[in-house]
């Protein structure tokens, strides 16, 4: 007796139709993790995370719609429920209101360093920015976001605005931030600027990237990130790489900044194994403290 | 690898069976709200609803069922998801056990007035009463409600009871209501009665309406609410009307009441056009107390 | 504008492919319930279920899963969501990390003696152990389950370890459990025995069940239980029955044991009505203090 969503590739197979739709998208992944000095160093992760889609079509092709994630991670009570954001989009455009997704978080390759089954690096982005928020506010009840993106052919462009509470009287915090990103042949640009991120004053983010596509099955990247809030100025540059032979998937990366920890640099090396419907990662990585972090697991996505 | 619900009509289509079921329906909702007097007097709102709904149909024609409400309003730290209820229905007969409809907040007519993407009107019901709680009991952990409802051909009657606290030993502490409407022609009557409502002691509310559908494109309508509890013995008259002309639905109405604020009357004007699948709505609206409230925003069902 | 997720059945009918998908299941109950000794004796009973699974198939046939549970009881403020597991089966074999069934809980035969519409028995499982957690880990944030099963036949053996807190260095509290049942001809036996139940030290239990089907329309099994911890050592004997005959199947059990009340025995009668796709049932029951524990209501599943 039980109920299944069929996929969207049936469904327009079947269909012309279905104005309105409601969609679940999401991933599991379980695994081991190793984070190197903290109270129990080896400890199994998990997590399961749903994506609720709605979303209706109007005759004049507008789109309008809104998501909420159900998720669950380890080291949870329970499972949580997202503040919601909603949208229209009509062709490249698209405005999201409410938990909405931000232009810094959203800009392309930032995240392209990262490797296992956790998809984390130490050569991710730093400082503090806003960003569609997973499970809740973290009791900033009356945050607002707006988001405002527009692609056309390889370029993307994105804006937003997220005011830290909008129903206080004179409070005016908010993160402005704006990205871009172009795609010219096997080259991809990306930039990022977030002014006030997380609505601190004064804390300025800079974003810049490049990866060039080798061949059809590596790449390799260089990210740069840049800190301004108070006392704090600070650069990171990290250097990733990735190979495909078969079913598997080398990556790399390296990154440099003085500022972040005892050590100036960190690294980390990963692999990919696909299972068709699924991947098998691990990596082994280094922090700029130089503790050791590793994980290895399955990240299947439905 | 997205999922899909399908729709009503692909499933009609393409099967006759299917007793069991899992629906999902709701809404969006975002735009400007100004609300004159409040600490911050203009804000952007939104909201997304979920509706999920079981249902199996046995055999001999009954049908069992259930809805939670899942939904995200601004203004809260993350979504929220309702208590339960479950029903069955029969032909024109249905029951809900639970965190049930009642028949006072069900009654034809009665949020007629409404107006704007926030749909609200100062003509809207008086006093205190209970309904489908959309996102908590409130901390009445042991409220149990029962709701009794018949259609046959244009005329509808309910009936609702809704115990404060069933495990407390001696709390008798409930609220009973009962509605009925009905539609000859052009006119459609409808009324209402809840005996403490909210189960307060002695807590009467009485509501009498009537629509009249001048045509196809216009209806007019009379509302009367009265409240009565302690010292409070209060009455409302609401006069609106609503006319359409091509995708625009132009609104109004006025509410007279000498007890609920510095002025005798509210009043509001309103307008939707239509998208087509959605509607962009707006409305100027004063209180009894003289106070303005807008809004102007879209709304999507889906 | 509802959406409907679609059955297995059409699904199969129509594709041979959706590798992916998300499917609701679950059921609804509601009726009364009467409980001799407690404040208010009588009172409405309901809940309503909803298991959310997802699930994807990799080329080879492994399947990755996982499933978060969706529930309202009467006698809460809200719906809860519990903790997720995920999994990974292939052919017989499965395991489950997270919010994991556990070897003890899934064990066979183990509740058959329950009746009535809220599936009660004075005959259950005594003692303290782990199972799939329905609404929340209860503040045991870190815990962690994992479960593997395998089925060949009709013979699945099971074996799950849940740890407290995973996260606390040297806190090696677990539980570790162990089942299996076999099924042949009319006989199915099953045991389980959990070491440290519930991650309590010492805690150990054993259970040991028989069923016998005498023909199509009726079984006869007697459950054997014992718990040792601390100064506790005590045994439960259940002895159950149930006989079908047209669309009434009756049950009755009788539950023996020194160390549980003031009684001796506990035993139950009651009788199920099916309705085609949803049962009504009933039950009147005295527990080992003698207390009377009375149900009627309303099952179905979806």
């Amino acid at each position: 007796m039980k109920k299944i969503l069929l996929s969207t590739a049936l469904l327009s197979a079947t269909a012309g139709m279905a104005a309105a739709e409601v969609t679940f998208g999401g991933y599991g992944r379980f695994g081991l993790e190793y984070v190197e000095g903290r109270a129990e160093e080896t400890q199994v992760a998990m997590r399961l995370r749903f994506n609720i889609n709605a979303k209706t079509e109007t005759d004049s092709g507008v789109t309008f719609g809104g998501r909420i994630r159900l998720q669950y991670t380890d080291g949870n009570n329970a499972s949580t429920i997202s503040p919601a954001y909603v949208y229209a989009s009509y062709e490249g455009f698209r405005v999201e209101v409410g938990n909405s997704n931000t232009a810094y978080d959203s800009a392309a390759l930032m995240y392209n360093s990262e490797m296992g089954y956790l998809d984390t690096s130490a050569g991710d982005p730093i400082g503090s920015y806003y960003g569609f928020a997973s499970t809740s506010y973290g009791g900033e009840t009356d945050r607002m976001g707006i988001f405002a993106s527009y692609s056309v052919g390889d370029l993307n462009v994105r804006l937003s605005y997220v005011a830290e509470d909008q129903a206080e009287a004179g409070n005016n915090d908010a993160e402005l931030s704006f990205s871009a990103d172009y795609k010219f042949g096997a080259i991809t640009v990306s930039g990022a600027y977030a002014k006030d991120g997380l609505a601190i004053d004064d804390n300025d983010l800079i974003f810049l990237g490049a990866e060039y596509a080798i061949n059809d099955m590596g790449n390799v990247g260089l990210l740069y990130f840049k800190e301004e809030v108070g006392a704090v100025d600070r650069d990171k540059f990290t250097l990733y790489g990735n190979y495909t032979f078969d079913a598997i998937t080398a990556r790399a990366y390296v990154a440099f900044g003085e500022d972040f920890g005892t050590e100036e640099t960190a690294f980390g090396l990963g692999a990919d194994y696909d299972l068709g419907g699924a991947r098998l990662s691990g990596s082994i990585q280094s922090d700029f403290d130089g503790d050791m972090f590793g994980d290895v697991g399955v990240r299947f996505d439905f």
